[in-house]
């Protein structure tokens, strides 16, 4: 199977990295022969039909931070439009990143390569938050198919879980803590007493919070997960606009010590069910959501299965790629039906 | 589809109920219209083609502890034996008592039914703590489809989430709380103070153990589970007998007092890897295997995706019940391929 992989951030490497080492074993488990026929970076793209050679992609990218050391494979200037264009591929996966305002470039990508009538593998959230609804309707107008596992909760499976193993059951709500960083810093105050400032820039210096944290501080990248899962597990039509979104920034050590004097915590929850909010709430220290550091956690309110909650990592490189790869793993299976 | 239910208590009854309030859902939804033609009881069996009436068994069985108040269609001292061989079905549920040494009578209903080449849907662990691969290769043998979902995690789904939702990971090992009566008294312990055998009295009194708990706190209980997920998950072919079983008996205040002044909470863990053992552990709080009263929770530690953990009631009528409903959901989808 042909793939162009647009965008070599640290997901597009690690799963470049998984496909190179795991070849033998998705080919003898799986039939699938992943064959990656472009790289697409900032700067332009690895084009080669018989597959561009991953540890050497791999080690250029890390020796100088471009694909440009590929050398004759390398076209400088060419773009993700171009490759989808003009670059013989089934798949598409799409790694650039997120932006949750206009959702671009990510947006234009999966327009562009599901009217070339390419999969998409789509690990971005921007085009989901935004225009999630037009997107499924447009694959099933050019009879593609549209994954996105890898855009809620890294590599913990949310979206299969609820959708592959609770058949029978009704989903009433859903409520999750869907971002590590704020989980992280909200954990920090609460077990160490260190302000969110404290807390932010510790997250920033172990990697954890972007330098510009204002997507994770302010909510909305927990709004957008919460807007995927909805969508694909209760059927909603929602963006981002629709749900109400309070941030971390106002919490106080006063809000965290007075619910830790009600054997409580304070956690960002998404929650989904009448209505769609995303906010600071406390939670009983006993309930399962109740989740430390980094970790994601969701609960589906199920009937007659009762409360159902996972629990994983929600980020990191190696973690989500291995979505992607899922996602590939059914598309291929969907292609044998 | 036309089943027989062998076995008509709490998950029986359940089951009865969902079937009955859920027809018009089940057969809109999943094209799923389950007949049950044959009611299997301890004295005898309801057998109607057409299928027996459910509202009817149900009020019988609560008012007089019997099927016999259903009249004509009840035939007294008919076996699940008879019936499995003489009742034309498509599907056998078993739902008897389970038994962990010998394994019957639903390890003679399973493999009676196999050989009559129904399909099996088995909520008892016995024949599967004992007799799991025989039973996987007998099922293969006579071509019928055999599941078990409801044997580990009650509703919670256990095995789904590591055979449907995992693919193109690795599992290198698995840790559960699995016994939900265990971890209701070592919980109660902790956090009240009281000893073991108030608190297993308040665990009777609420009907988490049974009048005969030594299967829960002994571990057996928790032995067979993880005997099932590990042979399902792993592939691995093991017996309850290759486990290494430490129950909860011997915890005392004082180990759990010292665990928490460590930041650690003590729990019955099942554990497969290297070896597989139940015995009582201690974890840390933070850790999302650590859940309170009767909850359950397993951690499947696979790579790439890290630590993944599933956290549900572990029992319940109902929630069982909700795990017969789709193994028989997917039976209906494989029938379709």
């Amino acid at each position: 199977m042909r793939l162009a992989l647009i965008g070599f951030g640290v997901v597009g490497q690690s799963f470049a990295e998984i496909v190179s080492a795991q070849s033998a074993e998705l080919s003898r488990t799986y039939g699938l022969r992943p064959r990656i026929v472009a790289i697409v970076d900032s700067k332009g793209a690895a084009v080669s039909p018989g597959g561009v050679d991953l540890p050497s992609a791999l080690r250029a990218k890390k020796d100088s931070r471009s694909l440009g050391g590929l050398g004759g494979v390398y076209r400088e200037g060419m773009s993700a439009i171009d490759v989808i264009r003009e670059v013989d591929c089934e798949v598409v996966v799409e790694a650039t990143p997120s932006d949750l305002t206009k959702g671009e470039p990510g947006l234009g990508h999966v327009r562009a390569a599901m009217k070339e009538a390419r999969h998409v593998i789509c690990v971005n959230k921007g085009p989901l938050a935004l225009a999630m609804p037009a997107l499924i309707e447009l694959a099933g107008h050019n009879g593609v198919i549209f994954k996105f596992s890898g855009t809620v909760g890294g590599g913990t499976p949310v979206l299969d879980l609820a959708k592959k193993c609770l058949e029978g059951c009704t989903i009433d709500s859903i409520r999750g803590i869907l971002n590590g960083t704020c989980n992280y810093i909200l954990t920090k105050m609460s077990s160490e007493g260190v302000d969110m400032k404290d807390a932010l820039s510790e997250a920033q210096r172990l990697g954890y919070a972007e330098a510009d944290p204002t997507a994770d501080v302010e909510g909305l990248d927990s709004a957008c997960k919460l807007v995927i899962t909805s969508n694909y597990v209760l059927g909603t039509s929602m963006s981002i606009r629709d749900v109400d979104v309070t941030g971390i920034t106002g919490v106080t050590m006063e809000d965290i010590s007075s619910a830790a004097s009600e054997d409580k915590a304070v956690k960002l929850i998404g929650h989904v069910g009448d209505g769609a909010r995303v906010a600071p709430e406390t939670i009983p220290l006993t309930h399962p959501l109740n989740v430390s550091g980094t970790f994601n956690a969701i609960t589906f309110d199920t009937d007659p299965a009762g409360e159902i909650t996972l629990v994983g990592k929600g980020a990191g490189g190696r973690e989500t790629a291995s979505s992607v790869l899922r996602d590939l793993i059914e598309i291929r299976q969907d292609f044998a039906k």
